[in-house]
This record gives structure tokens, C-alpha cells and sequence, in this order.
């Protein structure tokens, strides 16, 4: 078990870490199995997503933002932050993703994302290995 | 393999049941691996997200409630309950969670809930063990 | 480790193959764990939902398009398939599932789906036994 540290700069960003996982991957030594990732807040999620245009990320937040707006949506949550919540818990708190001969079975444009939507911070992702 | 039983009183709810899990996960003995959670439902879900403030989980509802209405979208699914089974898919039907030393690697400000959609009512969660 | 491929024939639609999950699960001679399934795309998701009315499935696409149309969101991708992103990362790109006596332990009204959100295509999901 491993953590691993994902830094944010805005509020809402989606901040790519695969090679950070497949770096922790390939210190254990293990060939086959799954890598499990579980982020421990409560504002921000993890996805996999497209990792080679910029705008894809970029449309993705401004879909959520348009759809969950911070305000205007009555809601009562005295941070100011429950559409960070809720995007959370849309996105998901993990990923669960198949490694082969130590490396990530990830598609051709899958990169794996801390999905930020209350930053800049620095987040915690614990990394489990299952063999 | 252990199934937790998890009960709603209303139509929408998010059901905290943490305690439920790090007891079985003690009864258990097992000192370090995940917690896989499933739901056996198909209008409900499970989410981890805060459980200190209650108007966390009050305004996931109301926003989702709000982007998806019971009715008058055009769902042709007889049961009334098209929005429920929409809700439960956004949410997931499992959450993996890490665990050291016996305990739930959650941070903070986490809980375990079920997400009800279609309730009151007793909801079945398969908790798997994974070392 | 299996690969499963499933073919969809339009932009949007569900795919159901739970068959050929327990029929994969079958031949490993596994008795109990959990399967977990991950797709190697970014345009699709895996779901666990209903498979009984398939008025379900065309609700969900039907409200998912209704919130998160192809065009007219100010999206920049130029692929013009950034709905189809938005939607994957919303349902996820792994689903896990327990079993037990060689059996997936899914509800009465449970099917495991491909998400196809920018299809038709073939698509390729990783299987992976964990016991």
C-alpha cells in the first residue's frame, strides 16, 4: 500500500498521474493483477479519461460547472462547496485498473485523472495492489 | 463474503453505514487489503462522500432531484422510477475501499453510504474481502 | 486475465453482456472473489442495471443526451464527441462484482452493460478474477 501525492492549482482541474502509478508499479515488481487507487476527500474523485487533447478535460469541467453550479442552486451546505460533493461522488472515489507484465492495461488514450473540484490543494491517493 | 443489510425511509436518502462495515472488517481479522461493497439493487447505489454536515447529502439529493426529475422527462419505463435507476448508475453500484492495520483507510471527512433512489426500504450489500 | 469484446451498432446504446462474463467466469473454475471489469476506451463506460424492461436503458441514454447534448455546449474537443467523454467518466470505466459458488451474486433485476456513447463500434473490456 503506497500513497501517493497529486497537487492541484485551480479550483476545478483534472490533474493526470498515470506515470506516478505505473512508476509505483514497476518499484513492487508485480507482473499481474489490479492496481486499486482510492482518493480519501470528499471533493475531489478520480477518473480515467482521455489524456491527449487538453479540451477534453477542459469541456468536462465546464459541463459539470454549467449542470452544478457553486451557486445559485439553493443549496445549504455552509462551505460553498457542495457542487464539489457532488461532482465527487459522479466521478467516484476509485478506480480499479488490470496491469499485465507490470504494466497498466490502460486503452491507447486512457490516462488516469485526480479529478480537483474544490483546489488548489494537495490531495491523497492510497494505492493498493492485488495479485 | 458477508451481506450487509442496509435500510431507507424515504424515497431518497443517503444511508450511512461505516460503522457496519469496519465492525464486519474486524470480525474479520484481516489486517491489510480492500473492501469491496456491492449493491444488489438497481435503483440505488453506493457512494463514499462527508458525513459530518447533514446538508452534504441534502443537497446531492436536491440537486439530483433537480437535473433529473421523477417526471415529466419523457421516460417511457413504466415503473415511475426511470430517474431512480438513472441516479443509481451515476452513483455506481460498488465502492472499493482500502484498509491498514484493520481499519478503513478513509480520510476525514468520509462515510460509506447507500445512496437510496426508490425507497423505503432494506437494501442488500455484498462486502467482499480482498488480502 | 480475459479480453471480452462487445459490439455496439449505435452512437448511444447499452449493451448488455452478462453472459459472457459468467461464461468466462465459468471456464477459470473460480468459485468465489470478485470479477472486475475495465474498458479500454474513453468514449464508453461499463454499468450495472437493469436488464429486464429496455425501456430503462433508453430512459438513461435519453436523459443523459437530454443534460449533456453532442452540440451547443460551447465543447471545444474537435472530435465533437465530448458528450460521449463526459458520459464515460460519469459511469465509470471499471464495474466490480462479487461471486460465489462460481456464480456472479448480481440482484434478480441486474445485468452488466457497455455504455456506448460514441459507437458503433467494437469495444474491448479486460476481465480480471480476484479470489
Amino acid at each position: 500500500m503506497r500513497t501517493i501525492k497529486v497537487r492541484s492549482r485551480q479550483r476545478e482541474e483534472l490533474v493526470e498521474f498515470t506515470e506516478q502509478v505505473q512508476q509505483q508499479l514497476a518499484v513492487s515488481g508485480q507482473q499481474s493483477g489490479v492496481v486499486v487507487l482510492f482518493v480519501q476527500h470528499t471533493t475531489a474523485g478520480l477518473t480515467v479519461n482521455e489524456n491527449a487533447d487538453p479540451d477534453v478535460p477542459r469541456d468536462m469541467l465546464h459541463l459539470l460547472r454549467t449542470l452544478i453550479p457553486q451557486h445559485g442552486m439553493g443549496f445549504r451546505h455552509g462551505e460553498e462547496n457542495s457542487d464539489a460533493h457532488i461532482k465527487a461522488t459522479l466521478a467516484g472515489s476509485s478506480v480499479t485498473i488490470p496491469f499485465k507484465d507490470g504494466k497498466l492495461l490502460l486503452g491507447r488514450w486512457q490516462g488516469i485523472f485526480l479529478c480537483e473540484f474544490d483546489g488548489g490543494r494537495e490531495r491523497q491517493v492510497i494505492m493498493t495492489i492485488l495479485t
